[in-house]
């Protein structure tokens, strides 16, 4: 059932199998199978997740690669609910462990000044991130470009940078690496630090050896039409010719709600989990860009499969077995 | 490009990066993103695979649960050509480890008496598996319910048994445990083993007790119209009600070509292998229902992407990189 501000308190009394924090393609695969296991499910989705930019799905088995993340969403979600998956447009402030179940706090549009707690048995942290921008005076201009012809996930889209000339955007020193990782798809790369950093003389020798020109000076604006790029203004007044550009500037993690809980263990931003996407916690798992891993949309969806699948296992071990009812009992007939 | 007997020689010379068994879900996921990884790659696709049973797949994020396998694998077959990828309709009869390379030997049609030879760097085993299904006189009428009414995953299907009257169907003592498993969906269950086991005391006390009939008598024919089923009769006479059913009598698993090459770790007949799809073997990686863990879409897809990517990062990390052309050197301008 989809859940708004008008029809939540139905659901105040229930104590859902799952709660999945995150209705991207990972949260979407989790409430689809728990769904079909026949388990109580909440998504709590607060929106401009990672695949709402994602103009194309180009490498994932069974869409025609012209599928954008939108159309991807609007399908996954309408069948989750259809399956019986409730969902909620929200976002989770806070998540207590409250030994059987989590009380997971949710800010159901801007009124709700309180929140709204709702309780499940497990918890499926699938909230991403999202990559960080350049910051410039006109972030429209950034957006104009940011998922068409200037990229932030390399595997994704590197065969779509081939032999282009190519701007590498990075935030920090180590970011500049990306480039030489690049240079697999176009060795035609420039690196841009839009001002954000120092770059010592060991990392200059290595972008010189490779000819990769630096410029260390902030971006202005992008230059192109219709989404394609054409060159990078700078604000010291270059303007670097390039098609297509790597933004890899790191992500910011939509993990605050889990930073209070115990027993969970970090790999820096990132969740450990094992190979049912559990974390080292017993009732919460973790999938997609949260969890160690590839970043990829069909890593995220198998994920959503196994944390879904655990769960049923665990619930359905944990039940009596159902009973054959006297009034259907009669099945053959000689 | 597609590959056929009439213009196979084209490749013959070629050392493909790497030659994909199996042209299902997680075999064209490796392929996709080997392509786009700018890879050169082989698929060799034996035709009637578990996937082209499949009359929906309704638990695949982004897809309408309507979708046919037939309707994926056309799909994704076309994408992975256009990418890049060649296709060649074949059995893998052998495979050779040379050290370097692999020599895959095909048979391409029924005149391929000698079998075909292809070389590659990396092997990727995407084979699978195809569920034995209960043999009958007349196996057109087994075919008509398979996939529709008659089932072979629970994880898949389960929740379109929901408190149906189901017979499952086992070919030995040990498969009759799904009935229990099963009534999680359904407890009106009834179990047949199609006269091709013994059943012990202990089991035969658990099905009382769980009060599911047991019939030895084997299959004769399926009933029912338009792929629904409505019973089963059975050599004895009798005739169970049912309006659906689970065949859990195990899988005939595609890997013979395997079966010669040292340094592979077998789980019985499952290949063991790490967290991105590699097998023990360091050049062969191994995904879908021939690798262990869950036997779903999502996770064959994703194992693809796993294999596909670790292939690049070895080939890549192997390479020199790539120069900047001196006809393209200018790309700032102030």
């Amino acid at each position: 059932m989809k859940l708004s501000s008008k029809n939540l308190e139905a659901r105040l009394d229930t104590v859902y199998d799952a709660i999945v924090v995150g209705g991207g393609m990972g949260g979407l695969s989790a409430a689809i199978y728990l769904a079909r296991y026949g388990l109580k499910c909440l998504i709590v989705e607060k929106g401009k997740g990672r695949s709402m930019w994602m103009q194309d799905l180009r490498n994932y088995v069974g869409l025609d690669p012209e599928t954008s993340g939108i159309e991807i969403l609007k399908q996954s979600t309408k069948d989750a609910i259809d399956w019986g998956a409730d969902h909620l447009r929200g976002f989770v402030e806070d998540v207590t462990d409250e030994g059987d179940t989590f009380a997971v706090k949710v800010k159901v549009g801007k009124k709700d000044e309180e929140g709204t707690t709702f309780r499940s048995k497990y918890l499926i942290a699938a909230s991403g991130v999202i990559d960080k921008l350049p910051e410039t005076d006109n972030m429209q201009n950034v957006y104009d470009y940011a998922g068409y012809t200037l990229h932030v996930c390399m595997i994704c889209d590197g065969f779509d940078m081939w032999d282009q000339k190519a701007v590498v955007i990075a935030g920090t020193e180590g970011q500049i690496n990306a480039a030489f990782v690049l240079n697999w798809f176009t060795p035609y790369i420039t690196v841009l630090t839009h001002g954000l950093c120092e770059v010592g003389d060991e990392m200059r020798q290595k972008l010189a050896d490779h000819g990769y020109p630096l410029y260390e000076s902030p971006i202005v604006k992008f230059h192109g039409e219709k989404h394609k790029m054409s060159g990078v203004e700078l604000a010291d007044g270059t303007v670097v010719e390039a098609t297509t550009g790597l933004i890899n500037m790191g992500s910011i993690y939509h993990n605050q709600y889990l930073k209070n809980i115990e027993g969970l263990e970090w790999n820096g931003e990132n969740l450990v989990t094992n190979d049912m996407a559990k974390t080292t916690h017993d009732r919460i798992f973790a999938l997609g860009d949260l969890k160690q891993g590839l970043n990829q949309v069909s890593v995220a969806v198998a994920d959503g499969t196994k944390a879904a699948t655990q769960i049923w296992r665990n619930i359905r071990r944990a039940s009596e077995p159902r009973k054959w009812d006297e009034n259907i009992k009669e099945t053959a007939s000689v």
